[in-house]
């Protein structure tokens, strides 16, 4: 059985990272399926998802490592080509992916205690993200 | 229902991305398979897979940001083992990942206007890769 | 088909690479299952799965790259919540991601010869790792 959820999230521009792990289990409980995996996938190409133990000081720590990585304030090709000033949100994004795979048995999802599911933006500005929550499974 | 399609690109070496959208559309069109996932899977450890926005300067600027991680032409213990000078291949393939996976509904993946499917070559020489999509739904 | 297995690894600390390519194709020939994906989930916030050429030299240099991203004895701001001494530890795990998928055929594993499948625990402690084998397919 497949199930698609398409949810809006609206997100504060570069750096904001919200916890999806609720969101993601409601979808499941509503389902009704017991086995099987949840893909989340971000709409877009400068945010991206992972997981991570959700607690302010472990999203700046990983913050300060995309900005070191690719400089919010850095030169940028893509910037000459449209006037954009979100290439640091494009290189973060490419980098850490649009979508996470996660099983789940018994209608639990099997992420550990500490181990939420973000939703990371990336871009410059404000955004209303749409986030696909797809479970398939029997 | 299982499709699996093999294709083979030829690519020009380090930082070479092909975008691989059209072919992963048509082979969803091809099966008839309404919802589920598509898996893009490259084989071989010095390749990646992505998504981003297909232009070119946004590929040169992750292309620069994996050369300031893992510089072409720095020292690797890799290159200790077999005399290879593609160590910085390998770990800017394993950072990146060699898999995809998509959701789709109604027969249409679900991306972003701007947000295309890459490979990614991080191999220092031409290679022939092969490409895996596996399209699983109903 | 939906099978699901778990697996208990003993990890020594940040860095530690297994090489679990054996025990997933093991799971997968005693599913029966011929066509599908196999979804490899590491459980927790400080550890990742990813593919690379499992020898020492590559493991070492990927290892490398991440002490430059995320130092072990950097400043986090994770450490000042908990007093813990793993704020490294959660954003090497985060940026590398807990999950991958690999398709199979006629029971193979779609990877290449020099492709294997490693859980590569961040953490600064030794763990034991639950590892989550999902195999997808008909």
């Amino acid at each position: 059985m497949i199930i698609s959820n398409k949810h809006e999230v609206a997100t504060k521009g570069q750096g904001d990272a919200h916890d999806v792990t609720g969101l993601v289990t409601r979808d499941l409980e509503n389902s009704g399926v017991r086995d099987g995996t949840v893909t989340v996938f971000v709409v877009g190409s400068t945010a991206g998802v992972t997981t991570i133990e959700f607690e302010p000081g472990a999203v700046a720590d990983l913050n300060r490592t995309f900005e070191s990585l690719a400089p919010r304030r850095g030169e940028y090709a893509h910037h000459l080509r449209w006037g954009d000033d979100n290439g640091s949100s494009h290189v973060r994004a490419a980098l850490l992916g649009p979508s996470l795979v996660i099983p789940f048995e018994d209608g639990k999802l099997l992420l550990g205690t500490w181990q939420q599911i973000i939703l990371l933006e990336f871009d410059t500005r404000s955004r209303r993200r749409e986030l696909i929550v797809q479970i398939a499974g029997e």
